[in-house]
């Protein structure tokens, strides 16, 4: 059977996840990047190289962050969640977001672990959806 | 280390997995939702019942299919296929989309499945993507 997810179960699968599908709009059509990414209860951080997606939040803040857990065809839960995405930009706000993303990602990826260690070179963009709504499904 | 997928890669990704990630424009935001679906090489197929996805593709043709093959957080391979979404309409057309999922997904969904093999009632939705542009990335 297919149903809904209460609102407990749907920040519980967006808590206890860490990749997410990142929807936006690029050039006024839907693109849609996997993401690694860190929920706090309150914002999704994630982190990103200059880029398509950058440019696009940046152009239209208004995005999704959908995760699941597939488990079959016809075993599943998903959970899409609505806000508005902006550039973490403060140092004290941006450490917290790295360092959160660190603590889960301790790499990041190659580029930006090494940006990231280097204060000379230039930083690892962060970013953070305020979460404003959740939605969950789920089959099985 | 990161780099693109060839088009043969990228193909052969989106031929090979059976669950995308369907990027809407709905209200002119962003909307993801996971889909079963087939590829055969010119179409991504996939049905649904009627909702929220199937207003915002008759509003906003154009969508994304996303698909990814993650095997950690470092490891990965994702793909992103372009096209314009249309109803599988003519009979023929609808047998031939809905004999494909059918031969992966037996079961559709449970309401589905039971429509589809009664044809007294309503049938259920076919949709096709015609892939336009396919780009493809992957980490390890």
């Amino acid at each position: 059977m297919i149903g809904r997810l209460t609102p407990e179960q749907s920040y519980a699968l967006l808590r206890g996840s860490r990749v997410a599908h990142l929807g936006v709009v690029s050039g006024g059509d839907p693109y849609v990047v996997p993401v690694n990414y860190v929920f706090d209860g309150e914002y999704v951080y994630f982190h990103s190289l200059p880029g398509k997606k950058v440019e696009a939040v940046r152009a239209h803040p208004r995005v999704c962050v959908q995760v699941d857990d597939v488990q079959g065809d016809y075993s599943w839960r998903s959970v899409i969640a609505f806000g508005r995405c902006e550039e973490v930009r403060g140092d004290s706000e941006r450490a917290h977001a790295l360092g959160l993303l660190l603590s889960l990602f301790p790499h990041l990826t190659p580029v930006e672990s090494l940006m990231a260690a280097d204060a000379a070179s230039p930083a690892p963009l962060a970013f953070r959806v305020r979460v404003e709504r959740v939605t969950g499904m789920y089959e099985g």
